[in-house]
């Protein structure tokens, strides 16, 4: 059987583009001589959908595009499996299930429904969706298919340590005599995702000794970015097949032939480069399905907005990208220098807007009010401030989206403004620890100098007060990247981080409550693309009003 | 046997002082003539922990609290009902469970866990807990009871027209003879929901012939109020005896003699003067939960400002607020006097800044960006940001949390600024549509007038350009909300909202996509008080770069 592996990058909600987009694959499917297209989960509504399933008229739009893709691709002669929403059939429970279609000639031939439905981290399918009662065999052009769908193939005991579920839906398949593991998905990725996802499907394919094709969603939707990655795994384990990464793709696996194409992974076989791909894509996905072109980028002559600028000229192209430089009293003339260089290395607009005489007048109108007062912290975040609202007022007035530059050592100790530097749609390397973004930058200035040596040499610092430097407050970079790790990734008690490291316990223990104190910044920063396991947003939910002593 | 009711307001991770509050309770309790004290669901640790049962070390913590809490009322010949987590027996799932425990005589006596664990609205249970397996009767003075928590409770087959659950835990127990149902509880108050569980447990009272005793967590948790309203109820579905609503609570009920106490609903009788309580009590804990005692809010002269300067006066006394009156070329001077009026009333600072020279501050500096371009939403939102930094400022300054000041209608619709008048700690009135915005100002007004009436009559604006109403961009707020509960609370389409209504499908269509299109803004919103089955926050997840056709 030709099996084509349609990773596409559907738009949530968006029945219309993602049907019509399903139609044209599964047209260039067939004239590639496939017997069965096979889009990834959820593919007709776009993953994750969350809330929208609540909305009757959404699950039942959901079914109304089947039926639509059904029948225009009735008289084809090509099957076509995808994953959409179906009515729940329980009488107790959640009211829909998360499904797959198997059509051919006009009819839905087969419907299975996922029965292990992750709800951990920034997962919330037991929200949704009820679990499917049992697994059934389904039979495509004389194959005996185990269709399953993402999560129902992450189970096996051979695999895994720590189980979450008790059933095994790829076992129970097994048992009824498949030849062939479908998996559809919608996988996210992360820092080493793709070598676990192909690790633990060869693990199953061995196993089992079948073959196993795996199709993923691919593109950014909100702060998830799905990578494809799409996998045709011979029963020896080895990849037959694999999609790229990053991009809409299809391939073709003849499996009864053995024949399939491999293609490299383009360009991010490396998991630095593979998480600029992901931030690129991640921000490209988000700015267009917001329904804009163009991005501002504020930039301080410092290498986070450097990084996110030079990310906005990939994900946008350079005619679609602004930056401003808002250099306050205390900014350095370097860093003027440093931002234009950096604009005309990118090819793109640079604005100059002074702050001083809006700070002043901030001062002033603030004289009154806080007379007999000494200048503290309070100052220095007006003037961040001052910058979030020239930000904003240049995208209201330009339609531009603002993208946020703040990195993920700031956003964990707090180290940074809000509503002043934490303005914008998107935090673009919210998920990325200061010492990353160097990594990241060295990735961008690979092939010739973007971000100026100047910006990668100087230390970090806010300019916001005289002589300011990161260090006054932050431990060094890369002594409070590893304990922000520990903390926030892979909860640690500081006395275990202290220990472990070398570290002193006091100065861990103060880092930790800077992590502890700044939730309520979290809780409203923009939407951060998620390139780890645990990063800020949806999949790390912490209370605010807390007092706790761990 | 004669129990305590102890309904206590913990805060989250405070084991410290969740301690010490149960042992102090517990010793009025039994100085009250109590066998049993009995404490709310997760009371050792406060609810909800959130991904705080997440950390190995808070799990592990929560334990030592209990056993100092055996060892303490070891010699006290009263035993100890309360709620913790467990380590998960389980070899496979979630690693902790959501446990009650009896103590007596310094031992842990019995436990039993949670088998029903809400995943829906603001509830996560499914994230962190493994259900239990069983359901055991507990032995207790001779009396066999029914120890079950919270949603344990909620499935009963005669009240619920659809069940969440295919079990009924307190059907389990009956079957084993129990004489005595006892719920430990968090759940918190929204609108009607007293009524409910009063009718819920009666039912169950009734169809299982035995007294209810129901203990309620009380206080506020970051976005969640929790009434208290702790209850007894007996055999024949009448109430015994209640605790006061919002309010920390010990009474007693001595179920042989059938006497208890029964308090009237202090004050919040009606739903509008519980939302009252509730706005107060979520505000005052949420303040000082993270540790702080002032707050700051900024007046408008309008009556959405008015009404949480008067929450926050009950919540944490006039000497613990401020208020700012930042008036723009736009404002009306009647907007100050009001203002002052209303301060005077409440007897709390009134500071007034002008913002006119920072926005001619803003204007100039943007001139050269801007050049060309003419004066539009823009200009308005650099105003109301203004205000923003000034608030913040305010804040930093004083160590004054500000408090946000929009209503339901407006977060809804996108008619706010984002870091402009939605800055702030709490969006108290976030969860508050306009139209009941009015009614809780006359409640506020019941006893004087504390809102002056010209705040009350004159047409809402934000004086944002010359002769700005609210109604330039919005339906009048009578037409709009009932437009809003409808597609906000209840998922209803457009077009059933106009039919059922009469109303012109066009404009509905208007009002959904500005609550489709401003979705951004809700997610970088404060976190909101929730007062309806449908609140803005977590317990309404929508994505945000989407295109939905439904």
């Amino acid at each position: 059987m030709k099996i084509a592996l349609a990773q596409i990058n559907p738009t949530v909600g968006d029945f219309r583009g993602n049907t019509a987009k399903i139609l044209e694959f599964t047209r260039q499917a067939q004239q590639g001589g496939a017997e069965l297209a096979v889009f990834p989960e959820l593919a007709i509504c776009g993953y994750p959908p969350a809330d929208l399933l609540e909305k009757p008229a959404f699950v039942h739009r959901c079914g109304e595009a089947l039926e639509e893709i059904a029948q225009a691709t009735a008289q084809d002669g090509i099957a076509v499996v995808a994953g959409y929403v179906t009515p729940s059939p329980e009488g107790t429970g959640k009211h829909v299930m998360n499904s797959a279609a198997l059509l051919r000639g006009g009819q839905v031939e087969f419907v299975q429904s996922k029965m292990l439905l992750p709800f951990y981290d920034v997962f919330d399918e037991q929200r949704y969706f009820a679990p499917a009662a049992r697994q059934q065999i389904c039979e495509m052009n004389g194959i005996r298919v185990a269709l399953t769908i993402c999560e129902d193939a992450w189970n096996d005991k051979s695999f895994w340590e720590n189980r979450l579920y008790q059933v095994d839906p790829v076992e129970e398949l097994m048992k009824q005599g498949a030849g062939l593991i479908l998996n559809i998905s919608a996988s996210p990725w992360w820092r080493d995702k793709r070598a676990l996802r192909r690790e633990m499907l060869a693990a199953i394919a061995v196993r089992h000794r079948v073959p196993v094709v795996m199709v993923n969603q691919v593109g950014g939707n909100d702060s998830l970015v799905f990578d494809g990655s799409s996998l045709v795994i011979g029963p020896d384990g080895q990849v037959i097949a694999q999609a790229q990464s990053f991009e809409e793709d299809l391939i073709f696996a003849d499996l009864d032939a053995r024949t399939a194409e491999c293609r490299a992974e383009k360009g991010s076989a490396d998991e630095t480069g593979a998480m600029l791909d992901a931030l690129t894509l991640g921000t490209r996905d988000y700015v267009h399905k917001c329904g804009f072109r163009k991005a501002v980028v504020g930039l301080s002559g410092g290498i986070d907005s450097a990084l996110v600028a030079a990310i906005a000229v990939r994900a946008l192209g350079p005619e679609n990208v602004t930056t401003l430089g808002m250099p306050s009293p205390y900014s350095s003339p370097g860093s003027i220098d440093d931002s234009r260089e950096l604009a005309r290395n990118l090819g793109i607009q640079f604005e100059l807007i002074r702050i001083d005489e809006i700070f002043a007048a901030f001062n002033h109108a603030l004289a009154g009010a806080f007379a007999g007062q000494t200048a503290d912290i309070t100052e220095e975040n007006i003037q961040s401030r001052i910058r979030g609202v020239l930000l904003m007022a240049y995208s209201n007035k330009f339609s531009a989206l603002v993208l946020t530059t703040g990195n993920k050592s700031e956003m964990s100790t707090g180290y940074c403004t809000l509503y002043g530097d934490m303005v914008g749609a998107l935090a673009v390397i919210g998920d990325v620890f200061k010492t990353r973004v160097y990594d990241l930058c060295r990735a961008v200035n690979a092939e010739r100098e973007v971000i100026p040596r100047n910006i990668l040499e100087k230390p970090p610092s806010a300019e916001l007060r005289p002589e300011q430097k990161d260090t006054d407050t932050l431990p060094p970079y890369e002594v409070l990247d590893p304990i922000l790790e520990a903390y926030v990734e892979h909860y640690e008690t500081p006395e275990s981080i202290a220990a472990a490291r070398g570290l002193d316990c006091e100065m861990v223990h103060r880092v930790v409550q800077m992590v502890e104190r700044s939730e309520y910044k979290r809780q409203q920063a923009a939407p951060v693309l998620k390139v780890t396991p645990k990063a800020f947003g949806m999949g790390r939910r912490f209370p605010i009003a807390v007092k706790v002593q761990v």
